[in-house]
């Protein structure tokens, strides 16, 4: 079974190293479309558009399911690519959402993302349909900081502390009755790395969820739903449309083992 | 006269400020590629390509002159601008690099910039042909600190603190004659939207120098020196390929002044 993994760079290596732990016997082929990252500060029109070129470059290669392991794309674009590839199309927000719905007691939940993420509220609307209370926060500095490299430094704590505490305040003000929140939703797939800095940061009592795992699952569920795909020995191709060794090197660090080749490819506008 | 003015985005507005003060006599085209900054991180080969086809849309506007008014663009994508366009093509390096050269004393210089104009060594290169001594630093996060509102905030104070001690440890291992740098220049044009904040870490007899000003000037002197000009009553148009709303309002940071109306163009490829 082909599966292709798309993101805008380097962050759906967080969902392809899930995937390769829940569905190992794939063959993926995973592109970052490094040219023109990042998407998260871009329109909804021009993240759809290259998200739907990308797609397409996928579908030549042979692929039966894409994933898109990006929040912004699978934000905004999601039916954009959905009509621009004639396969099944799995985004990373649902499964994150329903994740969140199936862990939160007290039903409210917070979500942090980029800013074309939170602006979508795409992640807002998914956990509302499974009746829960919401507060979101665009965190632009976040990704940043994590590509610099200091994912367990002081300034980057700072930072996510001065961002949280503004979601929390705003949590507080809207939620007089003093329910909080007790689940963070990662909506951004470079947050996995911050992980053990956020965990020091949050109320004890909290909880994170990040997609990777509930879109491994649900690829799972997909893969053994239909019979006609063939069980592969498992492999993985890497394409980038820009910066190969930077790629490889930052690419390493969210996919959790060495990136051995990139294929560098040029996608039509 | 008609002068196009290019930038990856907003950054280049800060030398559209000084070209307004210095040349105000002059119809002002300016282009930011918003769709597909930022160009700071990605690879030269992609820079040149994207530069060119900005060149080449302003180029069919009818600019008699073409401003780069982009560090990473000028420092590694010049000789691919001026062969795409048959206009003088001005980028910031030299004019900057040449300011530092009539400032410094010590005839020692640092310069901070994007990972793409550090690594090109463009500044590096035209400080040393005058004769100067040249320590460089890559400041990713600036940028992005610049971009969230941050220029006067303690976070950004840190980062910047950060990373001018690691340059200047750098300085003081390699010059042990004890003879300093007293010129810092400002390789991105995000940069002078942090000049308070800046002067505040600096020694106090180190001088900053960024290339709006020395690029107006030059501006000026190829104006003057080409009669073929025609003085104008002096105008601004402003083209982006992407976020027209955040080019307004991010922009008029940047320009110091409001900006009325944003086209929004789609460029090939």
């Amino acid at each position: 079974m082909k599966i292709g993994v798309f993101d805008s760079g380097f962050g759906g290596l967080t969902v392809l190293r899930s995937l390769l732990s829940i569905v190992p016997q794939a063959d993926y082929l995973y592109l970052g479309d490094s040219a023109r990252l990042p998407y998260g500060s871009k329109s909804p029109q021009t993240v759809a558009h290259y998200a739907a070129s990308s797609a397409k470059f996928l579908h030549t290669k042979g692929i039966e399911l894409l994933v898109i392991a990006c929040n912004s794309a699978s934000a905004v674009a999601l039916d954009a690519i959905r009509s621009a590839v004639p396969i099944p199309v799995i985004g990373v927000i649902e499964p994150g959402a329903t994740t969140a719905a199936n862990l939160s007691r007290t039903r409210r939940v917070c979500v942090i993302g980029t800013q074309a993420t939170i602006a979508s509220h795409a992640y807002s609307n998914a956990l509302q349909t499974h009746g829960l209370e919401v507060k979101e926060k665009a965190c632009p500095l976040l990704v940043p900081l994590v590509e610099e490299g200091w994912t367990d430094h002081p300034v980057t704590e700072q930072v996510a502390r001065i961002y949280l505490q503004e979601l929390f305040s705003e949590c507080e003000a809207s939620w007089i009755d003093g329910v909080a929140a007790d689940t963070l939703v990662l909506g951004c797939t470079h947050y996995p790395l911050l992980k053990p800095l956020l965990s020091r940061i949050l109320p004890e009592d909290m909880q994170m969820v990040d997609s990777a795992d509930a879109v491994a699952h649900q690829v799972a569920l997909v893969a053994d739903l239909n019979q006609r795909f063939k069980v592969s020995a498992g492999s993985c191709s890497f394409f980038a449309t820009d910066s190969l060794e930077k790629f490889r090197t930052l690419g390493a660090r969210f996919l959790g083992q060495e990136i051995a080749a990139v294929e560098l490819v040029t996608l039509p506008e």
